[in-house]
């Protein structure tokens, strides 16, 4: 038998469903036990590999493992770190090398967005550069959804379906209270550079259940009579307005709306986010009574109202890395397309890694009305499948119960490497 | 016959159950036609009565009644509007029993908290203060759970599973990303004078899933110091924390902690939440990386992670208040009283409304832990009950499918009335 160990890693900011990517890829390779061996995983992403802190999972149950479906954040640790170029810091690559090597590992599974993307992209070419074979596959994963080629990244599905939900819970909520107490009620969402999630709010309100909504998007520039002029008009015309911002709102000199040069009594930075900013301004402007919301990580988190179709998606790219590193397959991303809107239909392809690595995929000004103010009807067409179905996870005294894994490390077989 | 007609309405801040109580009371009179006649429910509360806006809930279908069990929000509309005194204003209670007359309302149900248990207990006293015979009955509910005698009040329950869900998903995200990046994560929550809100986001952490926590309770005066030290002996130990923290926090001097004199570039006030407010002082004290959230109406909207205990204590309250209304009782609120904690049992039983007016049920020290920071045993047996269960709305193209009344107004008898 020479069946090569893999190494797995989750990379960047956490979502509800990378574990079900995780999930997928452990379950699938427990089921060709004969053609592949352990499956490592890097204990905080793959600083995890450099410093030679792999994880053990075969010393977890199957419980334990099909438990990851349902279970949101990173079981093994997640990190923010880039590995830089091979010209700029060989010394890194040399030491993965030295890693997989110590431990017969052949398969380099990473899980994660445009950055890992490029990392990934780099060790599938250790081979041709460093003359060490491995085949690398990456594994899309992104609530920002700006990775090209496949229709959208898993965890974005969840991320926008908690948005869509909150964001009409919420419009129910400021709508009974509008006669007398609060008029606009303000929620942000993450989205630093692009406006899916922000477009996701705009699900809040469909042909069955209108509601006055405001998004505003990353891509268009802020501009504060415009905007406090629409929320004075839905006012008047409803009673009341939903606004749904992004974090990433610029305005007009490309400033972050919410880098606002706030300090405290004391004189110290005040640390903002951009939904108290824009709920001054209505203040200011208008004199409404406003409520305002930052979800945060409550929305990348939410696991409890997860899109059974992100969860469905999330596990299928976790199963196909496997089989594609199987057939033999090296610097490729399993890529979710789409084959029809209603019903959503989709299949999982190939996607050639240096495709992906390094390209953003934006909104296109089409899926934004020409107000900046809303979202189209093909933005609906595209967003609404993603949204599709509940998963809801198991249950115990009121609380979901998630899995936490052992995460033996396997024993370390190099020097320490100081990163 | 001789069935006089009831009045209806929903008081102060709407929760995710109102509607469930709505829901008690409507389908109760239903079948009780014979002896109760038309629900009419106020327009925006008891601004509704005053202005003769009466909703006609006769004109709403058994469906759409039945739907209401599952809509968050107030779907007749609330108002924070408290009567003054008999004294201070007569003219209002005038105007009252002059609509009441109109429309033949011998039942007077009103469906709020603390304030609005003292209106109720006003209009009680029509029949003795202005001979106007009436049976008035106060429907518990409120969030902040500060009613007296009643075990809980609906809708805290469903806030406090929100929380304590919320709470433990970022608790698991922060925990992965906590090597390289996020070490202390912040959620506000609601409760401007009790930490009842708080306390339930110390559910999160059980013996089977252990979460280093912080909570801070409108209690317990906040010490910069202490807590910045909590801080970081739990990250020392776990490598993150996450805390819970009230709107209603306070410092040393009384001075709510959201209220730091905040100013933007301009010099305008800023509108703070007191999540950024501990964040910056983690920031500038610790230097760890943060993140803050802010759940706002969030919490107190989210039907889709409602507690299944509290959608049937609040239709339990809805449907005793007809009963007793039906039994000739005058001046009570049916309560939830608890007979055991596990299993929880409880039943209705009734309070008298002079018991219930104007008394605010605090957090016993004895719920909080010694240093100020967690939940004791005796608070989570409190607590505990009240989340279990869920209780999902149905779905409709991956969104809740809450309903909207048609809202049809009873024709007006009387002249106009300024409030």
């Amino acid at each position: 038998m020479n069946n090569k160990n893999a190494f797995y890693a989750q990379s960047g900011g956490v979502t509800s469903v990378i574990n079900t990517s995780a999930c997928g890829v452990i379950e699938t390779a427990r089921i060709n036990k004969q053609h592949i061996g352990t499956v490592f995983a890097g204990y905080n992403g793959i600083i995890g590999a450099l410093q030679e802190e792999l994880i053990d999972t075969s010393k977890e149950s199957d419980a334990s493992i099909a438990a990851l479906r349902y279970t949101p954040s990173g079981a093994f640790g997640s990190c923010r770190y880039k590995l830089k170029s091979l010209q700029e810091n060989k010394r890194e690559y040399e030491r993965l090398i030295a890693v997989f090597e110590a431990h017969d590992i052949g398969y380099f599974f990473y899980n994660g967005g445009g950055d890992s993307a490029d990392t990934c992209l780099k060790v599938s070419q250790l081979a041709e550069t460093m003359g060490y074979p491995i085949q690398a596959i990456h594994i899309p994963k992104t609530v920002d959804n700006d990775l090209p080629i496949t229709d959208n990244c898993p965890g974005f599905g969840s991320v926008a379906k908690y948005v869509a939900v909150s964001t009409r819970e919420a419009s129910f909520d400021v709508a009974s209270m509008a006669k007398t107490s609060t008029k606009v009620f303000i929620v942000e969402v993450m989205g630093r550079h692009a406006g899916w999630i922000a477009a996701a709010g705009g699900l809040a309100s469909d042909c069955l259940t209108e509601i006055p909504l405001i998004i505003l998007f990353p891509e268009i520039e802020f501009m504060r009579s415009d905007f406090c002029g629409r929320v004075e008009q839905l006012v008047q015309q409803h009673g009341y307005v939903s606004v749904v911002v992004s974090e990433g709102v610029r305005d007009g000199s490309g400033k972050f709306l919410s880098d606002q040069g706030l300090t405290d009594a004391f004189g110290h930075a005040q640390l903002g986010g951009v939904a108290p900013v824009v709920a001054s301004m209505v203040k200011q402007d208008l004199g409404y009574k406003y409520h305002w919301a930052v979800a945060d990580y409550l929305q990348r988190a939410a696991r409890h109202i997860a899109s059974k179709t992100d969860v469905e998606q999330a596990y299928a790219v976790g199963k196909a890395t496997v089989e594609m590193a199987l057939a033999g397959e090296n610097a490729v991303m399993p890529a979710i397309i789409r084959k029809s809107n209603d019903p959503y239909q989709w299949c999982i392809e190939k996607a050639p890694l240096h495709e992906v690595a390094n390209v953003e995929k934006k909104m296109p000004r089409e899926y934004i009305t020409p107000d900046g103010f809303g979202i189209t009807d093909v933005c609906r067409q595209y967003l609404e499948p993603l949204i599709q179905g509940e998963d809801y996870p198991p249950y115990r005294k009121g609380l979901p119960q998630y899995v936490r894994l052992k995460n033996v490390l396997t024993e370390k077989k190099l020097h320490s490497f100081e990163i």
